[in-house]
This record gives C-alpha cells, structure tokens and sequence, in this order.
C-alpha cells in the first residue's frame, strides 16, 4: 500500500464546502455535497471521497457543471417522478432526487424518481443509507462513464453502473448492499498499475479484447469485465445488470446511456454523440409498513443477519460478512483515527488549494 | 446432450392442464400454471417447465400444496401490496400478484408486491414478459430453496433467488434480463454429473467448503457459489443480490427466508425451522409514461440495442448478444419444431399419466 496521511474529517468536510463555495455553489448544497464526498471517505471508498474532488475541481472551473443548478421535477405521478438536474453537481441533485423518492414513499408507499442532466453523484450507498433513517428501504443506481464491455465485446460500451439498496435491522446494523455491477473495481486496476502488479484473470480485456491480467493493458484502451467475468461464471449477469441501471437511470430519464455518457472528468474521452441529457440516476424508496409491521419487518431482518454469521466458515476464512460489514467498520475507525489519504491525493487537494486561495 | 424427443407445446400444454384439473385446482388456474410451465419450455429454460411437472404432481398428491388456494391482499398502499398466496401453487399465486402489481403501476405510476405463503413460482422471465404487453416495466423476483453459500460459507444457506426485469423496444424485440443470482445454473451441474463430467472452477462447493470441478461434490452436500464466484472476482456481489432478492420476497412479505424457505420438491430436506409463511415472491411494474413519453422510451431503446449489436466482437466470438436473445431465438425453433424432452423427463410424464389416468 502506498504511504498515506491521516486527515480529520472534519478537516476535510470543510475544505471541501470551501472550494464548492468558492464556485458559488449555494451553502445548502455545498454541504450536501461535501457530506456525499465524506460518506465516501468514511466508509472506505476511497476512490469516490476527496480523491475525485480534483475532477469535481476542474469541471467546475472550465464551467462543465452548473454550479447554480435548477433542479426541476419535469413529470410525475403518485409514486414515480422524472427529474432534470439541470447540470448541476451530481452531488447535489442526488440528494434532491433521493429526497422526492423518499417523499413519494411515505406518502404513496413507494417512491421512484428517474434523473437526467445530472453528473457523477458519490456512492450510491449515501442515499440508502439516508432512506433507513426513515425507515424506508432505499435504491439507488446510477451509470457512470463507459469503461466495461458487455460480455464477448472487446470495447468499452458500458458504464460500472452500480446498485445499492439497504435493510434495517432492530438491534444489528443495517444490510447495506452497494456494488456496482463489474468483477472489480476500476480503482483496484489503478492500484496495480501503480505497483506494477498483475491483476487476477477475469477482471479486464485488453484492446484485443483478450483476457488480460496486464493493469496497463486494461487501462491503456482495454476494458473491464462485467461481474461474472466470462460466460460460464455468469458474464452475461453483469452485462445484464449494467443494462438494467442504464435503462432505469437513462433512458426512462432521458440521459445519455452506455457509450454516450459523459465523462466525470477531464482526461476522459467525449463521447461520439449524445442521445440525452447529462448523466442519469434512479432512486427508490419503499415503505417498510406499507408491507408489513416495522418492528417484525427489522427483528426477521436481526434473525437473517444472526443466521448468515452462524454459517460454517470455508477454510481459511473467518465465515461469511453481512454485506456492509466492511464499510461500517472502516466508519469506527476512520471517524475515531481520521481519514487516510495517499500522496496523490494529498497533492491534488494542494493543487486545488493553491489556486482557489483555500487553505487545507 | 442426452437424447430427447419433440413434443407439440399444445400437447404438454393440454397433458399440464389435466395433471393440475385432477387436483381440483380451478380451470382458469389450471390453464394460467400450465401457461408459465410452457413459457419456460419454449424459451429453453429446461429445467422449469414440464421437467418440473412431477414436482408438483408429487406436492399436491400429499396435500403439501393447496390446489384451491384463497389468495388474499393483507396489506396496501396506492402503489404496494401484500399478498399472501394461502399455500397455493406459485404458477397460479404468482400470475395474481403480478396483476395486482401491473394494476397499481396502472393507477400510481408504479406498483410493488410482496408475496408470502407461496410456492415456486415458475421463470420469473415469464411475470416481465407479462408487464410488457402493457407497456410497463416488469420486475420479478423470487427466494428458492436453499442451495448456495454465502461468500466464505461451507454450507447451503441461500437459494438461487432470481431477478428478471424487461424494456420493450419500438421496432427492436425488447431486453429481457432474467438471471439466477449464481454463477452458474443448478441444471447445469446437474448435466455434468450425468455426463460424468467436470465442472469449471467458480462454480461450487465441496462439503468442507473447498473450490470443487466435481459435480458429485456439489450435489451431495456441498454448495453453488453466488455470482462473482470468489472474493477477488466479485463473489461478494452475488450474494449481496441473493440477500436482497431474499429480503424483499420474504422477510417484507412476511415468508420463509434464507436456509428455511421450505423445499419446492420432495427428495429436499425439510427446513431446521420456520421463520414465515411459504416461499416468497417479489413483483415490480413501473409505468413508462409516468417517466417519459413511451415512444421516445422504446425508441432510446432501439437505439441502445443497436449500439449494443455494434460492440466490436472478442476473439472467437460473433459479439455481445442483448439479454433474452437466446430465449427469443429458442422459443422462435420451439415453437415450430416442438419441445424437447429428455428421456428422463419424458418418463416422468409417463408416470404422472398413469398415476393419474391422463393420456399423455
């Protein structure tokens, strides 16, 4: 691992508001979105934290993103709505979105909210976790910049198109589900590259469309492979999951899809043509006594997590985790000891505060 | 592949109808579960159409199965309901829910059941195909007997629990996504073993929870492996998938979840304990023009699929294929040519005919 430094969170949180401030991103939003950037940092994922605030940075700055967006519902029913973001900070409508949703679902027992004209909005794990303070179970998804080919491609066509979705429990924590849609993540490739590592068979193709375990190969004009990695283990799954996120997300919202999504940052190639507006996103909410009594909803919820962790561990593990284990427990710690963050990384956020005058 | 002989669908079809009329159970119901059976024999899904037919013959002889069901809404919203199935077979609870589900997107934008006290289901391909001739966007999901292992586990404590979804298309068949949440398909190794064959790796578990080729392994106490297969490629994916189709089919509605969703067959074992009321079942439709104009929906479609087919093509391979091509195709030969039926199969129907009197 590479040599990192610890920062409180606190710290961060600020600067953060500061250089959306600074572009006059509203106070409101500006600490909407450096809250969706902390979750991040927080819970472990460190490539969507302040490591992506450089590219919010420079977008910004060559005025790729609204900063002032109008965010507008442009159609809706009692349980369903489309939102357009107006450009704005995928950081900001996210939150927007996911609170139309949650609205929707205490009053019509679910909510679904369809977002165009958007930009890279976090982790999608932010927003489910907002709908369990309500009770509500939460979705989120969202396509990203294409990077994944479908299966038996040999070209980037589709984005890592996450999912995420969470249940609460009475007295354990939550399930929180949060992945997104490919065998790895693009920020493990990265890390190989950087220590010159291979990566395992299954996670990218090179130009080819070969099977590669070259981190540069898959970088340098490869591609990643979706979750299942090739079609006896289920390629055709992932594929087949990215496809379902890209059109809740995009097409019913009217934003782009697959290929046509624009880039979150500026070494990113642009895209060929549009066929819509912006990045899209797709939030859920559904209301847990819509169903059925909270409380027995949140106690069977205790009982399938007490069951999962009583399964026979494989040899050489230590049994199964419930999914949101690792995140949770990189929050205690990081909350207690701060947030680490790699050279890199630190020098970027210099970067930022050298020529927006704020200091870090 | 084993030798297998051409049957007319109408011919299964009407020997279907007959085999669940003995039982008592209604002629409307009767014809709509012979109808999911043959959905899944005509798009090539072997293993849940008529191959299935004992099961249920062998369920509803011990009364296991309530063949005159009282299928009842114990809860709901505008846009969500509870469903309990009274024990009914799932080929006919499962057509009611999804109606009720399809009905409420009809009237609030989307609608959203959980079923309970339910039983295997059939393809859950079949309840999108369904929500399609409306012009919705179908999902269907439902918990299975368990038969996979958590990543990290030695055990059976999950099942097979499927997501399907479709998107129609204006000129463009639609995309219909249906996928067990595993790497690969219990018929599958069920083949292997037959074929005395290995299995590819990432697949299963032996009893000591090792890495297994061996279909025996598997099959005689040992573990399918969920999508992703391992840790390094993403097998903490599938199961979270698994875990979410689960807690939205059961522990929402209210029916068995996890190691105790009760067996669809007669040769499965009798769960430890019970947490619920039968199998449960999850259905979703989404009104597209609650979103966007319909048109324009199915024409980003086209679209989509046509930069889809486009992808440049891997080595040894024609290109991506668009998810439910293969089904498509198998249902465009079946019904011309007829449906194939191991030899295995085949016998089994003969002993329902004579058990029950029904002329095959």
């Amino acid at each position: 691992m590479a040599e990192s430094q610890l920062f409180p969170p606190e710290q961060l949180f600020e600067f953060t508001v500061r250089v959306f401030r600074h572009f006059g991103v509203p106070e409101d939003d500006a600490r909407t979105a450096a809250t969706v950037l902390q979750a991040a940092d927080l819970r472990g994922i460190d490539s969507h934290g302040v490591a992506r605030l450089h590219a919010y940075f420079d977008m910004l700055t060559l005025g790729r993103i609204e900063p002032k967006a109008k965010i507008t519902v442009v159609r809706e029913s009692p349980s369903t709505a489309t939102v357009d973001g107006g450009n704005g900070l995928g950081l900001v409508v996210g939150p927007k979105a996911n609170e139309i949703a949650m609205e929707k679902a205490l009053a019509a027992g679910s909510g679904w909210v369809s977002v165009r004209n958007s930009n890279h909005f976090g982790i999608a794990g932010y927003y489910v976790l907002q709908a369990l303070e309500r009770d509500l179970i939460g979705w989120a998804m969202t396509n990203t910049t294409k990077l994944v080919t479908p299966l038996w491609g040999a070209e980037r066509v589709i984005g890592t198109n996450p999912i995420a979705i969470a249940f609460p429990g009475l007295e354990e924590p939550p399930i929180v589900i949060d992945l997104a849609t490919t065998a790895a993540a693009y920020g493990k490739i990265e890390i190989a590259r950087r220590a010159n590592k291979p990566i395992p068979e299954g996670w990218a193709i090179d130009r080819s469309g070969a099977s590669t375990t070259d981190p540069n190969a898959m970088i340098d004009g490869g591609a990643m492979l979706p979750l299942g990695s090739d079609r006896e283990r289920g390629g055709h799954k992932g594929y087949g999951l990215a496809v379902m996120v890209d059109a809740l997300s995009a097409v019913l919202s009217g934003a782009n899809w697959g290929p046509f999504v624009p880039p979150f940052a500026l070494r990113q190639e642009i895209p060929t043509r549009s066929v819509g507006k912006g990045t899209g996103h797709f939030f859920g909410a559904l209301r847990i006594d819509a169903f059925i009594d909270k409380d027995e909803f949140k106690k069977q919820i205790d009982d399938y997590i007490r069951t999962l962790r009583k399964t026979r561990p494989a040899p050489g593990t230590s049994g199964p985790l419930v999914p949101g284990d690792p995140e949770r427990e990189a929050e205690g710690i990081r909350r207690r000891e701060g947030i680490p963050l790699v050279s890199a990384v630190v020098d970027e956020l210099r970067d930022i505060s050298r020529h927006a005058g704020i200091p870090l």
